[in-house]
Parts: C-alpha cells; sequence; structure tokens
C-alpha cells in the first residue's frame, strides 16, 4: 500500500440525496465517483481506511430523517456519502492505537475509502481466523446487541419463555441461539416460510411463526405461549408489541432493541395495552450497544469459541459491490434480506 | 364488645349493581342494609372487624369491569359488597395472629361489619399516635406504592429531576416529598388551581402546573424540564406518559404505578412515542405495592418520625359515613377529591 500513499485515487461513494419521508427507496440514494488523497494530514489523529464490508443495520433509517429531536445518532447529511459501521484495513494512521494493515471494524463511511477522524468506535480485529465479514455482525454491533440486550437487559432464568420478533435478522437469530443456550423455552416470528424454516431447523428455535400469516397476532402467541412469555425481545414495535403486552407473564422483561414496523411511518402507530405492564409488572428496557461495548471482549471470549464448534450458527445475505449497497440497505425495511445484511466492497 | 358477639345485628353495605363500563357513576353502587352474624364460625381461621376507615383507590376501577382476562386483583361481583383497603376493629378472631381489640388496616369489605377469612393482606398497626386514617394513606398501601415505586424503581439521584403526574393524590403528593427529602429537582401537575397551590405551598415542590390549562403537554414539560426528566412516576398515563417520553433524558426511568387517564375508556388510546425509549436508553417498569410488604417497617420507620417533626405532609380528603362512599369512590375519578380520598365510616 505504501506505493499509493499521497496519491489521489477515485472513490466511489454511496450518497444521500435528500431527507427520506416514508419508506427509503434505492433512488434516495445514488452511488457516484469522487477522489481522495491516500495521506493522512499532517498532525492530524486519524484513520485512512479501505472499506471491506459495510453493513445494513435497521438503526440508520432514523438517520435518513430530517432530525426534530436531538438523536442517539446524528442524521446523515444530504449530499454527502452515508456512515455506518463496517470492516475495513488501515491504509495510513496517525492515531496512536492503529497502524497501516490493521483490520479494524466501526463506524465508516459508505465509500470505497474512508477518512476517519478521531475514531470513537473502531476496533482492532484480532481474530481473523472466522469470517471477516461476521464483524458487521455476529462479532459486530449486532453481536454486542443480542448478548447485552438479551444477558444484561432480561437477566434470563433457564425454563424462561422467550419470545423473539424479526427472529431471523441480524440480531434476531443471535438472541434465539444465545436464549437456547441458556435453557429458555425459544419462539421467533419472521416474514416468510423460508425464515421461519431458518428459525427450527438452523438456529434451534423450539417454534416459530410467519406474523404476515397471522391475522391475529394475539391468537398466535396464546398459541405458542399458553404459559405466558416471560422475555420479549423486541425488535419491530407496533401491533406486535400490543399483542405481546397482552401474553405477558407477571415480572416479564422487554429488552426494546428496535421497533422496525415504525420506522418509515410519519406517525407511529399507537401502543394499546401498556396499561398490562402495572398489574404484570413488567419491565420494558430500551438500550443501544454503544452501552455495552466495555463486554465486547467477553462477549468474544464466549462466542468465538461457540461459532468455531459450530454450536453458533450465523446467517448472512450478502450483496457484491458498494453499487448494490442502496438496494441491500432499503430491502432490510421490507424484509427481503434473509440473516443479516451486508455488502462487500472489497475483499481485501 | 363481648355482648354483641353471637348477636345478628344491621349491616350497611355498599354493593356493585352491576359491571361498570365507561365512567363508573354513583348509581353503578347502592347502600344496603344487610345482616351479619357477630360470631365467627367454629373451627374458621379468620377475623371479624368493625370498618373504621375505607380507602378509595384507582386501582378498584379495574375491579368494576367484567374481567376479559386474569388479573391480578379479582373483580368485583356484582350484587356483593365491594372491598379495598380499609382501617378496622377486631371483633373477633379465630387466627392465631389477631385478637379481640386490635387495629387493622387491609383488605375490607365495603361494609359496616366485615367477615374476613384467611386474610392475606391484614396489617396490625402498631403506632397509634398518629391519626388513624393514615393508614389509609400515607401509612397504607398508597404510603408503600410511593415509597417502592420512588425508591426502588426508580434509584434516584442528587439533583435529578423528577416529574410526578395526579401529583395532589394519595402517592404522588407523598412521591415529590421523597424526591424533594433525596435532593431531587421536583414538579407535579395536577388538575385544578387549589391542587397546584397545594403542591407548591403546601408539599414543597419545586414547581407545579395545571394540566388542563395546558393545550401543549409537550411544550409545558420542556417549560419545565429545560434539561429533560430524569424520573417520571406515572400516575395517569395517555398523552401526558406521551408528552413525557419526548421528554426523558438518556437513562430516564418511568416508575407505571398507574393510568388513571385511561380506566374509564373501554378502549385505551394509544401511546405513540415509545420509539424515544431505544435511543434514550429509557427504563419503564410497572409495579404493585403488595410485591413491596416485606419493606414495610422499614417504611414506617423512615416516615413516622417526618410526619410527627411535621417533615411530611399529608392531605386527605374525608367523606362522612358509608352512604357517602358511592360518591368518593366515583370522584377520584375525575379529580374532584382534594388529596387522599377516604370514608370514615365509624371513628371507634
Amino acid at each position: 500500500m505504501a506505493s499509493e500513499v499521497g496519491v489521489v485515487i477515485h472513490n466511489k461513494q454511496v450518497i444521500l440525496k435528500d431527507y427520506v419521508i416514508g419508506s427509503p427507496k434505492e433512488s434516495d440514494m445514488f452511488v457516484t465517483t469522487g477522489t481522495i488523497q491516500l495521506k493522512l494530514p499532517h498532525g492530524s489523529n486519524g484513520v485512512l481506511v479501505k472499506t471491506l464490508y459495510l453493513s445494513c443495520d435497521p438503526y440508520m433509517r432514523g438517520r435518513m430523517k430530517k432530525p426534530l429531536l436531538p438523536s442517539f445518532v446524528p442524521p446523515f447529511e444530504p449530499g454527502k456519502p452515508l456512515s455506518g459501521y463496517g470492516v475495513a484495513k488501515v491504509l495510513d494512521s496517525t492515531h496512536p492505537e492503529y497502524k497501516e494493515g490493521d483490520l479494524v471494524w466501526g463506524t465508516t463511511g459508505w465509500e470505497e475509502y474512508s477518512l476517519i477522524v478521531a475514531p470513537v468506535v473502531l476496533f482492532k480485529i484480532e481474530h481473523t481466523d472466522v469470517p471477516l465479514s461476521y464483524y458487521t455482525g455476529i462479532l459486530g454491533m449486532p453481536g454486542v446487541t443480542a448478548y447485552a440486550g438479551f444477558f444484561e437487559i432480561c437477566s434470563p432464568k433457564k425454563g424462561e419463555y422467550v419470545y423473539v420478533s424479526a427472529a431471523s435478522g441480524a440480531v434476531g437469530q443471535l438472541v434465539g441461539q444465545l436464549a437456547k443456550s441458556a435453557g429458555c423455552y425459544v419462539v421467533g416470528s419472521a416474514g416468510s416460510k423460508e425464515k421461519v424454516d431458518l428459525l427450527k431447523n438452523k438456529f434451534g428455535f423450539d417454534e416459530a411463526f410467519n406474523y404476515k400469516e397471522e391475522p391475529d397476532l394475539d391468537a398466535a402467541l396464546k398459541r405458542y405461549f399458553p404459559e405466558g412469555i416471560d422475555i420479549y425481545f423486541e425488535n419491530v414495535g407496533g401491533k406486535m408489541l400490543d399483542a405481546v403486552l397482552l401474553n405477558m407473564r407477571i415480572h416479564g422483561r422487554i429488552s426494546v432493541c428496535g421497533m422496525i414496523s415504525q420506522y418509515n411511518i410519519e406517525n407511529p402507530e399507537g401502543v394499546h395495552n401498556l396499561m398490562m405492564i402495572i398489574g404484570k409488572r413488567v419491565r420494558m428496557e430500551g438500550f443501544v450497544a454503544g452501552d455495552y461495548y466495555h463486554m465486547y471482549t467477553k462477549y468474544l471470549e464466549l462466542v468465538i469459541p461457540l461459532i468455531k464448534e459450530g454450536k453458533i450458527i450465523y446467517i448472512e445475505d450478502i450483496a457484491e459491490g458498494l453499487e448494490s449497497a442502496p438496494g441491500a440497505l432499503v430491502g432490510i425495511f421490507s424484509g427481503r434480506n434473509v440473516g443479516k445484511q451486508l455488502v462487500v466492497v472489497a475483499r481485501e
């Protein structure tokens, strides 16, 4: 790479056209070619990286909105490349913690090469005997999300009844497997027969159902949880949450990871059954993975052996090339992806 | 009392006519005179009490409904006397823990004399140098509710911003004073100028407002909490909760005690801003006082000295006579009461 340093080269980028209202479309973004100087400014404190994999995550929808309220992540800037989690290779560094050749995962631009100034979330990748792309999923932010959201927020006990929505997604598939490893009874829901089959036959959920084929979600949950739900891992919100609230057990816990059914609606649906949390003493707690990154090393020590032994399976939906990134991102909001959606920008 | 034992006497009772739909009315109940034998059946395990004070509590609305779902408290039975918390004097007992002459508080019938079989919640009153009626409020279930709901669920820290709705009620007035004693900044809302004055001038809230005069609750909360809310003690639900969710701070806590604005509605209003709890990492937790009765003695040790020293004030709204009980109970759902609503059935 040394020969490239200082050279100005082409840099393909995914640009957000404007703030998005309603369901995002591929045409809300475009791919263009800019340029980038492959050398960091003198006196800077950053890293220059080559993007390998980009992660498509539901929380990114919030960043496409015109900000009405201050948010925990800043919005994207129209006319600029999107940013998000990714896996990358360091080409140049003026930051003491990173050096040329390091593999990293963390926040990067949706572009072939990215200049990361004062990196906040950027982990050096130490284990390379697992698929590198896993650092967008099971070994990255979604992994910490599943781990912390299940163990830290829900304090599961053996034998408890666990329900996971969006259960074949980047986080859900892992929550289900972690819950099984904790001795829980686990049911997942997803939006297609293919996904339901994965839940039952690949990920080892005890039961699974296609929510699109259930006109009465309350009845469906009563069928799968005749004793009620101890733990709900919430990924979808709206009507599903309302049905779950009717089926929670006393002292149940709801880990609120996301509400993807609401992200493309300007006026979120009302949740009507919140009163249930009083008599049932339910705890609902929102969280973000970033609060738990101090547990990342501990999590890796747990999960990497499980991956290597084949005790945890992780399914990815891989789009090829930066040009496919807008479509891949848009797809997760209609459930087009099967498993963790990511984009390969370059393989090395 | 010995002379009365075994005698059959008249017993005035408040009877529920039928399950109630919508706002309860006085005419949903009627007062009648039955009879009762002032002696416990041989071999029974109960107490026979003379009712002194009856407590009017919002949760009782749920017991007037035809049960669609199993509830944490059983519904009232149409044609039978209501039941609820009260203060009473033991006239006869076949239960080893109670004897004739004991003063008790706990679950009793809405009648002059009541036979309590296998008492579950019935505390002997040990401290009688405070008003006996306080055992329907600050020294009874509402007291434990405020104490546990604030300290156990919210884990307050000095300097935090606390908001209490229905703040002049049986629980709210106490939560505000406990929060002040914990070094918090406390704002309360209520439904009349008189109540707002009480909050500011009697209970020592830092600020208070009349929610009925605020067309935009979000704007009102932003005015009183420019830095946001750390702790919300939830008594009302509905639109207020939606406005609060927009104003919670990161890692805020919502103690869900009740949602009185929703109790008379067949289809509860939707809460639209629940997504806020994700980015703000908010914990919402429902609870019932009954789970914390093991802390009752500890609570009394804290609160009785504060009452005697005048450091905690407790305002009661006292209705005279069992005949006034239906009106007193109905009144709490429209906020007619000022402070803890109770009914004097007899003074000794």
